[in-house]
């Protein structure tokens, strides 16, 4: 017996190196302002959070690809993420629109998390999602207001806490499947998922879990893009309809429907 | 004939210098989030902007105690005043169960401003307000969210602008008594409105506005009090029950209906 299908509801997620493209960045939000129906934007920011270290004197740290959040560096993400790429973001969406709020994990507690034990590595303040705020994002829908999120989470005490973008795009995906039909979308500056990545014409149009593990494994997808998939996995087995990865002048053509980027497939 | 009361709505408004002060601030929260209805809350960040500034580099310009917002000063007062002072107060809101969310004049266009004309003094990316989204506000307030605003407003075409606090929470008191008795409390680290500003104990109980203008004119009130107390009349004329200037610990007394700081009268 057929139950009715849910609203498809777009998850779009990009990063921070459009957010130096000021026509690019224009080009994207026009696209996703042009989309019919439910939408939550996501975005990063961390070239614009290391500049700002940068300049203000701060030493950025990283192991394994990953920012250690200290003190100094949670105040830099909180006005780099919070303020300045999600209010730059806001503005612009209104302006074409397109009613949009910005928001954190912290604004009425969108995304509880809880400090990552400092074992085996001590990332700082970095939280890990216990829980999406399904109702609170469903309210705004509902009032045609689209939620633009910052990468940013909190603890049930009050403490902001830094979490991974695409990961948070990932989470916020599979929660609201429980009242939309999902497609989850994560820009990059690249066509895909690369066979080769020096080569920008060898993107994988579909990409099996099975192929995922090979290539994995094979050394082909490595570093920054295998916690990336990690989660886009994570999302398709836990009810989100399509998990597309693409670049972001892609995203039109993946909204009309057409063969772009990388497709995820069980 | 007597038409019904309309509920009590607390407006208070906080400047950058409590944000540095961890325990008055916590206190205050506590404070805040105690009081019983709805309530909007409104800060500042002057402070805290202008050490971003210098530690960045960025050399602040003042003309008569205003702030000139050129581009880069902009992005300081977005990152401070939209995402580390507002995100910060949320979190901390939040944790102590006051469900609140954040908000600049650019989300879902709260606020809307056109930028202040270049003559005489052209200060930048400053905006006049035109208008407050009541219909917002008065959407979360009916679901028990407090909103937090940073001093930030909006063009219809998306440009971020920079406006002062105290105009905000005036502007948003005034917005709200449609729907509400609003009580507005203009928070300093002074004790009210002194008749002399170098003695903490000078402060006028009860100021109506022939004496305001007569300490104007005899230069007992002046610099930025004058823009604070012209606001403050301003709301008192248009519809705002009660306006308070206080000591930021005198807050809860305020809310209390104790006599503290200094009350407007019209």
């Amino acid at each position: 017996m057929d139950v009715q299908e849910r609203p498809t509801l777009w998850v779009a997620k990009i990063g921070g190196a459009i957010m130096d493209m000021p026509d690019a960045l224009q080009r994207f939000l026009k696209t996703f302002s042009a989309l019919n129906g439910p939408r939550v934007l996501v975005h990063g920011g961390g070239k614009q959070a290391t500049d700002l270290a940068e300049r203000m004197g701060i030493s950025v740290k990283m192991v394994k690809g990953r920012r250690i959040t200290d003190r100094e560096m949670l105040d830099v993400v909180t006005m780099v993420y919070g303020g300045l790429v999600n209010k730059t973001i806001v503005a612009r969406l209104n302006g074409l629109g397109t009613p949009a709020v910005g928001l954190t994990g912290a604004d009425n507690q969108l995304i509880l998390a809880h400090r990552r034990p400092p074992t085996p590595i001590d990332f700082g303040f970095v939280g890990d999602i216990d829980r999406v705020n399904h109702t609170f994002l469903y309210h705004l829908l509902e009032q045609k207001i689209t939620p633009v999120i910052a990468p940013l989470t909190v603890t049930a005490e009050g403490q902001l806490l830094n979490t991974n973008a695409d990961t948070i795009a990932t989470e916020v995906a599979i929660a609201l499947t429980q009242s939309f039909t999902v497609h989850l979308v994560l820009c990059l500056d690249r066509p895909g998922v690369l066979q080769n990545a020096a080569d920008p014409d060898s993107a994988i149009p579909v990409l099996s879990f099975a192929d995922y593990q090979q290539l994995k494994y094979q050394g082909h997808i490595h570093s920054g893009m295998i916690p990336k998939l990690d989660n886009a996995f994570r999302a398709l087995n836990l009810g989100v309809r399509e998990v597309r990865v693409c670049h972001f002048n892609q995203f039109a053509a993946v909204t009309e429907g057409q063969p772009a980027g990388t497709q995820l497939k069980r």
